[in-house]
């Protein structure tokens, strides 16, 4: 059976200037994926009422549905709704139940809906609401051409919370037979590497078994499908032979993230955590306290820039940083039993290092940082030299900070793929 | 004159997916803006030859040019010399350069050119060709439906190698006149908002002027575009309107980002800052450190979630807390005095509120939060409510904190618009 395909129409200027990365078409042709559904075209048009016209009637001649994103705001710019309802044939009536999500929209941030607001309750006369829990703009479900269009705001979050019922209503119209997927989150390998061990496997690794990545900064997702229950059995031995080449890579199933996988290993064992940053400057922090529940593992954390707050804040000796510099093994392990002991916490992860672009030397160029981490009694440390932007620097040692907790809590092998690389 | 405009043709079932997110077209158009092209529709297929043909049939006629991006690689999924040679009526002949940049592509990799290998050397016939410096597949011209066609390889960085040429390639067949954008960045002010004033303004507004925005988080910019030099002063005469209704939100022209601005006042006045945050969790550390340059600015940060942190990092009496609880006026004020003189710092913020999505009360729902920021001698304090995501509110805040700090510095109005609009 020929999987069914849905068009995407994507409007909004700043997608045709090259101002914006257009990351939605992806988060939805995802999402249609796992429901057994197919991106059939794309097409992107920029805020004119003419080209989102003739792109709109084209696409629903051509496809049985159409996605559409962008263009539900409150500005002139925002075209959707206006070409939607011309092309159905059918008027903008102001929408009793959007008036009210608009008008509570407001409200909750203590402000009177101005014209500009309340332009959002104008939508094509008969549409069914398609609930937006985050944002003023609802999208909305209607007939063209006898296609089904279902329209989403271009705001990445808003549109991410909407797409469980887009994609059910879809399915509903469409069929679809969903393929069987099962999403590995891991942390430290790279595809080209996962790729080669499973060439490697040959045989072993069962035909039924589709292997696809999707890469996630700073995750690498793993995706094995199978086309149907009945390889259950081959999706998990595929899943066993990944697991025995890259086990303490993976962080686990879904949307797992690192943060939080760290944050449920340290409820598990009713321990706590915390940071001593010099070169991420609180990034580990913020990581782990964007997950709700952090602050039952993360107490305090340490933003130790200067050298004085490194004495200050943590008790660093000064001769210690006057004899071997801030980015060396001994700062970074009395910025850790520092922190430790002035948190109370259980565990902890220290970083100095050199994030540039100025402030590197022969002996320790720009992106070698040290690490420490764990307990008094069980400290590690290591050293490594990240090349890259400033920012990337920064992501990469402070994802690496949270998985080395993770991995001295799980007692995983110590070093990881990415550091052994490099040894 | 209007813009000439340029159609962008992207093929890979990769993009269908959404496994991949497509930044190539964000390139391209990047490139053709500034030569002062504009891409005038975006059309994203995957390796359907009646696909690739029916769009690039409609693209030519509808477009004085159109690129294509993808479908050039060896395989036999990489169809568009294939399409693009039926849509011609022509044939796929091997080209002598092609072949020889093949052969000379594989003697550097000390590999004998397979068939796959030659297959990328089958080119319409007629074409003339655009270098790939680093990669086996060559771009290249041709007419089809009297509309210029320019191929280029979906590999990021072979395009990036390639775009000089074909930029040049376009704008000797289409003109093209720069336009002459001025892009403000701004915090705390909404699309919407600006519209309206604007709409004020009436016949003040010069027509010579197109206002548009580019939303990012945190900051909207702002681009005044006028079409050409002799515009100048009717772009000036905007950004004072701008100025006038905005200007304490107008963070500077260009790039200008919040934190690296606030790093830039702080330096000219030879001052420091400081952070102590609860349920921001480091995120306004984060912000600060990761500018270059943030260390001669930023020495010391305190990421204090837990009351017993609040007292033992910052000094806060424990009777404050237990009276006031942790998100009070009285707490947060505390906070910001134990943060400067714990590390001297001369200017700080400090945060306590309810980032949710638990702990919220009647009293002080989930949203809630106080800051306080300025010295010891001019404190100021607020609470506020933002309601959405954990992650929204903490971003929200973060850079609310450091806009504070920024405002503070310049004199500017103490309570932002974002602030005013809910009292």
């Amino acid at each position: 059976m020929a999987i069914p395909q849905v068009a995407l129409l994507l409007t909004g200027n700043e997608l045709m200037s090259g101002d914006t990365v257009d990351s939605n078409s992806a988060l939805i042709a995802t999402h249609l994926g796992d429901a057994g559904l197919e991106v059939g075209e794309k097409c992107t048009v920029g805020d004119d009422p003419i080209k989102l016209h003739a792109a709109l009637d084209r696409l629903t001649r051509s496809y049985p549905a159409v996605v559409i994103n962008g263009g539900l705001g409150p500005t002139r710019d925002d075209l959707t709704s206006e070409v939607a309802a011309d092309l159905a044939g059918r008027g903008l009536v102001q929408h009793p139940e959007a008036l009210i999500h608009v008008e509570n929209w407001c409200a909750r941030r203590r402000i009177t809906p101005n014209p500009a607001n309340l332009k959002q309750a104008m939508l094509p006369e008969g549409c069914t609401l398609i609930n937006n829990p985050l944002g003023s703009a609802l999208g909305y479900a209607m007939d063209i051409n006898n296609s089904l269009v279902l329209t989403t705001p271009g705001v990445p979050a808003e549109l991410s919370a909407m797409l469980e019922e887009l994609v059910q209503r879809l399915a509903a119209q469409m069929g679809g037979e969903s393929r069987h997927i099962l999403r590995l989150q891991t942390f430290g390998i790279g595809e080209s590497s996962v790729e080669e061990r499973v060439k490697q496997f040959g045989a072993d690794w069962p035909d039924e078994v589709t292997l696809g990545f999707r890469a996630g900064m700073p995750q690498l997702e793993l995706k094995l499908s199978v086309a149907s229950e009945a390889n259950r059995r081959e999706q998990e031995r595929a899943r066993a032979l990944l697991n025995q080449a890259f086990g303490d890579h993976i962080l686990g199933e879904g949307d797992s993230r690192l943060a939080a996988q760290l944050q449920s290993v340290l409820r598990e064992r009713g321990q706590s955590m915390t940071t001593a940053e010099s070169c991420t400057g609180g990034l580990i922090a913020s990581m782990m306290t964007r997950e709700p529940g952090s602050s039952a593992v993360f107490g305090a954390g340490f933003v130790t820039y200067a050298n004085t707050a490194k004495r200050d804040q943590l008790g660093v000796p000064e001769a210690v940083l006057a004899e071997h510099g801030a980015v060396s093994e001994p700062v970074v392990k009395a910025m850790l039993l520092g922190a430790l002991s002035r948190s109370g916490a259980d565990i902890g992860i220290a970083v100095s290092g050199i994030a540039g672009p100025d402030g590197g030397t022969d002996d320790k160029p720009v992106g070698t940082v040290w690490l420490a981490w764990g307990t008094p009694q069980d400290l590690r440390t290591h050293c490594t030299v990240v090349s890259g932007s400033r920012q990337l620097f920064q992501n990469i040692i402070a994802a690496a900070g949270i998985d080395l907790i993770r991995r001295h809590l799980l007692d995983l092998p110590p070093l990881p793929h990415y550091f052994l690389r490099q040894a």
